[in-house]
């Protein structure tokens, strides 16, 4: 299994590679066509289905073709023989929005299926955490809060 | 695989239904002693540490305990040999929060390991989406934008 993680973490920074240049086939080489990914963005049902991965893509290649990044800073795989997950952190952002918030990152989680003696990516999770606004801290904890936004992705979401 | 699958769905039922009765006991039953949480709010770099996890769940009991849901409303799972995950939407929130954004759904990825003959899960991804404010509609993209809340899971953050 050594090296089926391996294997796995190579695939995921392939992939984390063709996001970054912007190349779409690189981006979907391993991926299944029943992906079911839960976005920074809605919808909150999920997008599902890899056509509809696809769509995800190009506001965010837009975006970081204006400067920002999509980079692997950690990546912890656990690879069965069969299935597998892994969790990362990546920077992701425009150099000043990171400036102003060096700590922030991406989570992303994948889950991963062996078809055929080659893995494929099932399922992916994205988000930033929320982060309270400064002017929110005396805020009655039932109410609705308004929130910083994570700095990053914007270019991902809908228009 | 089918029965790995059933134990798994059940594993998760019960925990949903330990965090919604505020059973701490029942929440950490089945929880790897090193996992990593990517939870609604900081930190970034993840809840690490089953010691770690146990002191998130307080603050989300008492805001249950005033009334809000955590349940599972679909649950997908992908059940190996050996290892595990499972993609899953919840219905979180106050009644309030659910009457005035129906849609808003908590999603959530779980990655478990089968350890001496018994699923153990060793990473969990909470997040909401991020939904643009209305009163951002026309921000230029490279801005940094407020965002709504989620509306939902206010007594879990950090306090």
């Amino acid at each position: 299994m050594a090296d089926d993680a391996e294997r796995i973490r190579a695939l995921v920074e392939q992939w984390a590679a063709a996001v970054h240049r912007g190349d779409m086939d690189g981006v979907l080489a391993d991926h299944a066509d029943d992906i079911v990914m839960f976005d920074v963005p809605p919808p909150y049902q999920g997008v599902r289905g890899v056509q509809a991965y696809r769509g995800t893509w190009p506001p965010f290649f837009d975006w970081q073709a204006r400067g920002a990044c999509f980079e692997i800073e950690t990546i912890d795989v656990t690879a069965g023989t069969d299935v597998a997950f892994v969790h990362a952190l990546l920077r992701c952002g425009t150099p000043q929005q990171l400036a102003e918030n060096p700590e922030m990152r991406l989570r992303l989680t994948l889950g991963l299926r062996k078809e055929q003696d080659r893995w494929v990516v099932a399922h992916e999770h994205h988000s930033f955490p929320y982060v309270d606004a400064p002017e929110d801290t005396t805020a009655d904890e039932d109410e609705v809060r308004a929130l910083h936004a994570p700095r990053g992705r914007e270019g991902r979401r809908p228009t």
